[in-house]
């Protein structure tokens, strides 16, 4: 199968499958006082601080829920996008298994829009309201699109003016970084973000999420939420593992160029191709089109990929780091062969 | 002082008041075994069928939260309006106590349009996504206005097609039916309602609320959930004293006719101020209206009542059983000699 | 019906009464925000400390539920008796509003004993393991025995001395107060408690409960998770005036003292009836006995009253406020009939 | 290192790892709609029954949380050992994550004894209590003892004798039907066990559970649960290929069978030293033991194993698929020497 479905459709790559062949040696201690996840922990150090808390999860619904469940009181809120993957995506975990209340901002493209948040803030203080706590933005977004660093930094003004702290949903933030051509820290903590949701499962690792507390005061006794949330694999050392390998040489960077360049030829080829409307901006390694309906269905026997919305029947087709240029060149062949015949 | 904050800065009615006097003479059983709470149980009966399962709780909010939880498995959703007290009054406690997921529909006046529903269930089976299992909607609504019959038919049906039940917040349900000159029967059991909380404290009781389950399947171990949800009061007969004053000699109905005329008397009052505009229908108990800011101000400190709407200046009188034909002229003559002065 | 189930069968004393109807007046604000509650809290005050925090709720489940969830994180434990309310008969509030770990102590007619806690603290630090963090004690306990002033103090003196902070479960805190003599103060602030719940409803009033943080720190933002926490009467004048009865000319300690002296009197009155085996210290106003199952049946249809253990037989009888002279000398004339003939 | 502190210090089988790799190639579709999952499911069928429900998970607190989470609703009470892992050892996550009642029953060498049940039951149907809904047990036990076919058979009796239904903690099941000589099948579903915590990771896997539902009805809708419990791995593949090679060749019984017999040889090794006791009967892969405290540190430093209780010192050493014949020889000469010493 080749798929524009979701990069986690891919498998792992080749230096992350090594790296995690390396750690099969030997007794090592479990729950994460292992050697190969101390070294992984101090590569992610390198990137955002030398204080930051750094814990492994196995899920990137477990990370973002767990550590906003520790960044709040039972009676805060957390504003979100209204098509936020915490919001939409984890089956209401958010509220099921940590009473989270997520509030939905204004948004353009995805975005969060700084401007738009005061009337938020309107009954604070008041005991009938869930008190904001936590402004939580996804980079890159659920809509492909990305928040310029100023951006970034405008909201983490805002949210710190007010008492409030901001958690970086990324899940694709290796793509993010590359896109903009800045470094991880950057993106994050020059801008003021506190806490970062960080992805490796769909950079090309196997099963590699991080809660990375960049502000590490918020990260006290996390290690006590993540057992009890569920997420203390045992041996440990397998995640250290695909760390080390995507911070080796900067294969997260190398990874995610790859996929975003993928993205953009995808987003160029299928768009000169009649009938076939890019919708929003391509920015990172998804493309959003819209197709007729009876293609998508055709399309996606042949190249499995999903619709994104029902009503408007806009579809998502996401690249990766095993994405090819070949891959690209079938699918736009074969959507461009289906096109002329609907 | 004379209110126009809310319903419930209104004291007890003397025919409920009466009522808990009597219900105190002699050992009777708690938690409400005994025979003051099964006759008023009855008479919930005599409204809402003879095989309704009905329960007397503390608050409105816990009546709400605890009847949707009983509905719903973790990975279910309800579906409300997005200014639903569940969702905006009631400081998380769907999402804290416990664990659900709200979803805002689309809406009108505070009114769900059951036209908008649609896209709601466009990924149902998909297991990303809650599943919705609820509509809940708030009758009279938030801002005041009434669903017709037909409206709460219409919406029964669309929910009961697609396996969903549907509950009613009826915190001012004796508004509703007295407005609407319909039986409580009429608007709720003929038109599908399956679940009911019924509001006696901003009627005129003294903490006196109800889940009304009419379709008594659902009701199946809510004596469970009531008492884990910290709501079984021990000495219940005067909370079913409360409602059995209530529907003698329909008092409910008595209160509710007597705060509907007090609410168009003051619309129609107020509206005839220059500078004072009505926002919403008036269609029970309830005014919203703008007026100047610093009229506002002025006002609240002769007679407390609350600013909806902080982004435009929008605001919200009340009226209660005991809101007088004086208090309503003199809040219009102070509102007048102010709207005069600035 | 007179009955010995419960102090909660009883009804309402008239001075409590009384005070309901004075607060009946006029419009007040409402949630807690008007004179009655007001007053209420203050004379709760000359008790418990001039900045103590106090907030009344409706039931003691909640009470003890939102009081311990406030007190902890998720990763902590509460250490409590085995036949702790909150652990046995709370229907497993505490866990599933909540998500406390309760943890048994070694008891000794209920009360936890202070040289056996050490073992709970072995891992301490370990992730694996919930952390302790609070103890939570009843007084007077479950059966009818109570804490002496030396053993709370070091009760206190140990939790402080790792970290912890003390609870006091006093749903019948004023039959502990009036049976050791001493006053409220001495009981609780005086020995280091935190924090208590004290209880009204059994002590003569409707329904009123309130959650004191002696430790005013500890009660920060618990407006919020008492609201969450469904327990915001919007007429929480009526909850402030039986609190305002209670504390007028000591009728706590009057309704205390009576019950307290019934109890006496029907253990003694009850232990001589040949085959009556009175099992437990008759301290405050509860007494445990273990009569023949046959009489057990014959007798609750006279006067009810509540096996305690299904195993042993063991039954409960309570005193109120309400318990006359005549109460015990008939209870006691049937009993010694039913076991001349048993 | 070479250590006997938990089987899970050991690394990953060669041949599970080989499974890993063969699995890396190509697009699959993502959260276990891949033909690897879906062959390891068929695998557990043949076990199992056709029937049987088969969900993979990233860890063993996970899959016993939320099968418990899943076969209960809130007023449950799910009734286990007092030294289960879900109820000691596990952060609180039952209670926090899933809100659940733990009660614990009278156990011998950590198995509960189906004679003293009884008393649990005695408040079915009484609000105030929690009702017994799952009976919980860990084979092999925490305390490395076993139970027989016959016992399993008698719980499950029992158990569904009320109502309830029977839950085993299989983290070890490998060694426990190794050690029984009997097939998973067989000391499972033919004696009525309901739902399988199966554990992969402990018998040589990386990190992979299961949740085998062997009563296929109760594992309806578990999809949502395991989503939103947040372990919904993506790239399932990889778990689906360690439980194919577990499979193959019957790897979990060679595997199961090498470490129980490494434990028999420990045992028979260390208890002729001189001053040590063991003190559990050794059934599987964990010996348990006294030593002198002064020891237990010297040997830890040595070769790393955990205290099991520090009140009486006793010491846990656990064997897994790679503990080796020399393992054992230099553990206990090293034990030998510091005994002399001691």
């Amino acid at each position: 199968m080749r798929s524009f479905a979701s990069d986690n459709y891919s498998g792992v790559h080749p230096e992350v499958m090594d790296a995690i062949m390396q750690a099969n040696k030997d007794h090592m201690s479990s729950y994460g006082a292992d050697p190969v996840s101390a070294e992984a922990v101090e590569l992610f150090r390198e990137h955002f601080g030398k204080d930051a808390k750094v814990f492994f999860l196995g899920t990137g619904t477990a990370t973002n829920t767990l550590i906003l469940k520790h960044l709040t009181r039972s009676w805060n809120s957390i504003i979100c996008s209204e098509c936020a993957h915490i919001t939409v995506d984890e089956c209401g975990s958010c509220e099921a298994v940590a009473g989270l209340k997520l509030v939905h901002a204004e948004t353009l493209n995805g975005k969060i829009q700084v401007d738009a948040l005061e009337p938020l803030f309107a009954q604070v203080g008041d005991v009938h309201r869930s008190q904001p706590a936590v402004i939580s933005i996804t980079q890159n977004t659920e809509l492909g699109t990305l928040y310029s660093v100023e951006e970034i930094r405008a909201l983490c003004d805002f949210a710190h003016g007010r008492g409030l702290v901001v958690h970086m949903d990324g899940a694709r933030i290796a793509n993010a970084a590359a896109a903009l051509g800045v470094s991880l820290r950057e993106m994050t903590v020059d801008c003021g973000v506190d806490v970062l949701s960080f992805g490796g499962t769909k950079n090309g690792c196997m099963c590699a999420e991080a809660a990375v507390f960049i502000n590490s005061d918020l990260g006290k006794d996390f290690e006590y939420v993540r057992k009890q949330g569920m997420q203390l694999v045992s041996k440990m050392r397998y995640v250290g593992a695909q760390f080390k390998a995507l911070f080796t040489d900067d294969l997260w960077k190398r990874n995610a160029e790859h996929s975003n360049s993928m993205a953009a030829k995808l987003a160029e080829l299928a768009g000169r191709i009649d009938g076939v409307r890019i919708t929003r901006p391509v920015e990172a390694n998804g493309v959003f089109a819209i197709i007729p309906e009876s293609v998508t269905a055709a399309m996606q026997s042949a190249f499995p990929f999903y619709v994104w919305d029902h009503t408007t029947g806009e579809v998502r087709w996401m690249t990766s780091w095993s994405t090819t240029d070949k891959d690209i060149e079938d699918f736009c062949a074969e959507l461009s062969r289906l096109m002329g015949e609907a």
